[in-house]
């Protein structure tokens, strides 16, 4: 199988042991990018997988491919001159209960702002068996979320999108207006359960929700995601559920990716929806064990996490 | 409203990640006095909040009042001559349980311990709706402690103690005998449960505690915080219980300096004891969260944490 | 005296020990403006100085606000809403000879770009002895361009200006074009000589461009420094000369800020342009010791230093 | 009472916060040997101690060392020449459930391999009380194995043997194959459950499997450790249990060799088994809340521990 | 053109700030090979380089590759099962002089040492238009250097071998006996001058041993790098030299395998050897500046202080 | 040959990188004591010395000793009880030229104060070849001062003192008054040139100075440091010089102790003053290439430097 992933993948600070900004002296840097944190799982694990992207050609965006390849992604960026758009920063704030979570988005002017179909090798598109994006990329722009459109458009085989909604990048109602443009070309749609329910306007029970989403946007299927309390994903009129490994968690960021870049790997190898889920729930676990949004995963692992559940339903 | 405190703060220095001294190679400094942490809290909530002192003029005193400042405190300090006292100092090892923390107190012959009425800028206790010191102040020496008393009887508005009891410097029978002379100047008591406990020579249940203290000793209200298990408070007759917000802590100190700093704030703003024992909750568990006893608070986020329980208990 | 000076200050991401953004995990966060050390040395230095601008009200703004409190600083401060304008940031490497130092400005629509005169506290620019900005605020729009001449005419001691000239910032063509609007409301003019030779588009000689500048722009002093050259500046048709301390340098960077602190708190308290220049390549000096660009100087050991020079120089 | 132990003591290497090897770029050194981490508990319980073994002469085997004697820990060892046989090395994962832990061991050609009862001390192993030594040491080589027997044949009192098995080292066939060759000379045999249940192919409950081992082997004591479970002992006809103290643990490495120790320590100053496996249980929780295999556990706190228990036990 | 280089690459471990293993508690981890930092500096200069290699597919040889690929080198690695050999690694302490630098080898077993022809991709060699190889590699074992040799004689264009020698490795007469059967397929030698005198048992001036070298030998090149001292060339009768550019230097290591890969990249794109040399030098200069063996170069950088040598030449 | 030192050894913070205490964080704790070093370098080149003490048993007492153990030193402690006496604490300031370092003493009423001759093992003293101690413990109280004069008075070998004299601990007349008592008692006499001119209150030349300290207080050896100038002796009529070794140091502290020791160690074998003197320089110079006052030198490498200097003398 082969999956091409584009959007925007930011550089993020975030400060170390429950810090604030506010006194913090020494931050870490990591790339934090919904669509490359997708293809690099699904590379891990065994996938033919490229992250497709426009980035500045400075320190900044030269940092976050570096980043990308010590994963082990392979990587077709289009490389902006400095002066035509900013790297995107977000700054990360990891809080313990009963204290939230900050996260502060500094995205606007960044070059994937303006990245326009005829910079991308589309090529790449046109032969992917999944082809993949974030919500996040209609946010930056016009252009953007024009770009996004042609893209899915263009692709032959599954089109996913994961909403990749944050409050601080728009409002609900405008992602709801621009990505419902983008709906008619998305064959399989992830989110998680919070950001469900803003964008789409919604309350109710998961298993109602994936229901009413795939029917209302003619999705063939919905997965939605709900931290601790696991998975619930529609396809042809059946519903599934998974439920999430117990972690002690080390670091939270990145499980939602990890899980759809697992879940688009085992589905693209063809398998069924439950053992998708059940591969993107191990990786999302084992994905909380280490820190930073992008992490050193095994596909071994991941293999035994989801037998020792099997082991154990039996 | 305005809060004058006044207190010791000594210089801490603790080694990271559960080492202990005895093998540890980098310690960590904060400033660690309940006077400074009373009024730093306040003043983040809202407040109008000084914190006055002596220290000695040298790189460490000048430290404690550079991280004071960096956290927004207003401060007015008396500078000693660097051969008149030295800096308070302690050791602190945090300890996972059932390893127990370890305090070790250095705190003779400092600076504060000569402190004198004459040496403190008597109108900002005049003008004070609100005075609070702790009692380790009465600790250091024979004229700190007067000094204490002089202070506590020129101020017009709510006198507040804190027992803030530590077996390093002191012996409870010592505590008791000192501070009882300052008692008659004292409307509010704070202590933990267990210092109150020692110091007193009490056993039984908290709501019982409260009440015998404050009939004991003519307190108008006496206010014991009891960690995990919450705070009780007795005032005006009647006993109001507080549970504690439930927290996956980071580092325990300075939670409670931060409950009597939003608990006094939120008195001196005329709130009714319920709603300041549930600013101070919820101060102290965010103050949990974050490292060091003294942290960056932010007042929205305290509200947002009392509203969140309102929610729940309806 | 009384200094008042205003300007943006950003918040400096750097990694440390010589690495490059491309490879580093983590960086050290720094505030970082020409306004904000020239105030804070001046304040260090026995002066009563003060630091007004316009920050976003987030974590980033607010994190700049603790590090120039931590320093003793006084901060006037007008509070942007966070949707208001950004934080400006700097991203620095700092490199040992003969790799060259890069610093690369992220500094669009920033929060201070939008600044008027009728947000600034304008008593304190009417009662100020001398009032000092930096060049680089003229470059963050016509708006921040036009505040800064608006208050540099409103103000009746000595206007002091730094060229504080950055090429990520804007052409040297610009700047000349815009700070020439300002330069009649200029008494002083601080300038690296890199700067001013780029700025003025001139070349030849220290000794003979201030007298030159002074003379075209009608400045009553021009103060050149030269680095490990020294210092040179022009008052009253006579040219001062000052050597530079050799130091064994820990950190370049707030080493020319730190200098026009020290001469303008000297020159305030009304000393010979000798004795200001000696205070300053000392107060540079000492700063080049020191990690960051803002560094916590003492007034005891430039006073040292400077007399060091006088015992040698005897 | 004194215990001499010998055996391997590796120079770890591990990498902080929940990283892997793959992506860290830091790591941490700790001595990291069963048979040096028994003697240091038990002497820093009030034992007299001493560790016996053989390094190369080099910054690793110098290294391994210093850390003992850092704790404390009566050393004395055969130094091998460099060319004579590398240092043991492990690079071990620690990894948050459900992510298992990982052990890569690198113990190949060690001079360790290469001792013979002749270049040993022999007289510290004939005046010993306990002699006590690692099943990992006769994986290292024949003639290690045989040196193994030879010293235990030579000891007059108590002769102990941890398993101490790794797969990484040997196979669990090859391990007991080797070590049923020096189970006649050993009347105390420690192991945790899972490595008994490896090493002799037994399944089935602890009660149980502690005595068909003390039957098939005619050894005098067995005593199982089974992590948060607690430990379970055979010793004339008996079976002792000890419930193990909860902990919120920092590091659980080095528990089960702190066990060891402090059993040790009592069994040789005569207490009675309950008596032991208490004081084992509460060493092994309190070294699992410090870093490190190797901790600075102190006598009094071991003591207050059991205490506390027996108290609650009331 | 296009690069080929193939070698070990060790794993290097090295404590900071001047620390020794003895001591030291925490190392850094970095990748450290001559064939692999002369790929990627000839990559990162424009050229189109690969490395090949063997490592054994654990966390080990996992995190050498990963560092390679953040510097983004192309790399083609036979993956030797765990047992098959392990992961060479070095030691290092940096030493301020007089203070000698000391590199400790463990590198015995390697997966690399069981590097066979067939087990290389043949056709990355028979395309290449230059070949590189390090004579460490030859030290490994006898079925290595073989493999060696076998590669050098199937490369169609120019083969350059750098001597790499280290006594932690083999003796200078086991490293000239065993090269010495490898030079006649070697156009181009590099070495230190150190390392020339060692294996080739010479004295005199470098001048004259680049001559004696090539005529003994029949090289069409020698290249000696003499750090601090410069670099000298021999090719087609003619001796070239060029200056070292002087440097305030962070860290030395990697120096010299950046010169290797600047002038192979130069000479294969056709530039004369003073061009070549003058790359070379340039390129080793910035990475001193740069800690680690393999650093962030920059094209532009390179470029530029070539130019800046010129500009002072005129 | 035996040596036995005996003093205080403080307990130093030391903020990293030139920062100060004012605005650090992090500071780094070391042992810090004149007699100990001393002790800890003759017995890491080969001597057989030990080191004299009391201590609080407290944490930090214990972290003291661990970390002259960790570098292999013997040591005969007496623990003082916690509320006996302090530890001796010290807050380092390493700065680069021209600004000054900082060393803040804070050991007042510390255990080593109340150290009287019956608490020592006498033994220890009487069978020692060298006794040896610092001045610095005169200055801790008239009961230490009495003490160290008795301990010297009973050594039946060659007695040495080292002025060890700080201004923060006491005045130069107070320590010449107090130290005049003990000189009969000295036969060879330590001091840094500073110190010397300073206690002694003369200047002149080093040669000089020597001669006629030696002459008024009839020492029979006197040797003066002199840091980068090198080191002057006086025995029997005769002024030997030694230059010292250029050094890229890291950290100049302990260097002036490790060439105390070092001297010791080579003229308690017998070896000639120059041969002593050489040496004590070379391991002074080892020393200043390593953090920290104590470090890990190695009897070869001070050897090997000790031969260099020969061999460019012939």
């Amino acid at each position: 199988m082969s999956l091409v992933t584009f959007g925007e993948t930011a550089l993020r600070f975030a400060p170390p042991d429950g810090q604030r900004f506010e006194t913090a002296r020494e931050v870490r840097m990591r790339a934090d990018g919904t669509a490359s944190t997708v293809a690099a799982t699904a590379s891990r694990l065994g996938g033919d997988a490229v992250w497709l992207s426009k980035l500045p050609d400075t320190p900044l965006g030269r940092r976050v491919v570096a980043e990308l390849h010590e994963h082990g992604l392979e990587t077709d960026v289009v490389w902006a001159d400095a002066d035509d758009g900013r790297q995107g920063l977000t700054f990360y704030e990891d809080a313990a209960a009963p204290r939230a979570d900050r996260l502060l988005q500094d995205r606007g002017d960044t070059a994937m702002a303006t990245l326009t179909p005829g910079e991308i090798p589309m090529g790449r598109i046109q032969n992917a068996d999944v082809v993949f994006t974030a919500g996040s990329m209609a946010a930056l722009s016009a252009t953007a979320a024009e770009t996004a459109g042609a893209l899915l458009r263009a692709a032959p085989g599954m089109r996913a999108l994961d909403l990749d909604y944050h409050p601080g990048l728009w409002s609900a109602e405008a992602a709801h207006d621009t990505l419902s443009d983008l709906f008619d070309a998305v064959d399989l749609l992830f989110a998680s359960e919070d950001q469900a329910k803003a964008v789409f306007d919604k309350t109710g029970r998961p298993r109602e929700l994936v229901h009413t989403l795939a029917a209302e946007y003619d999705f063939s299927r919905v997965i939605l995601t709900r931290s601790e309390h696991g998975v619930v994903a529609y396809h042809d009129t059946v519903v599934h559920e998974q439920d999430a490994f117990e972690t002690a968690a080390v670091d939270s960021s990145g499980q939602h990716a990890a899980l759809v870049g697992a879940v688009l790997q085992r589905l693209a190898d063809g398998a069924p929806t439950d053992d998708a889920l059940a591969y993107g729930s191990a990786a999302a676990a084992l994905t909380r064990t280490m820190p930073g949004p992008l992490t050193p995963l095994e596909q071994a692992e991941v293999e035994r996490l989801v037998e020792s559940q099997s082991d154990r339903g039996r």
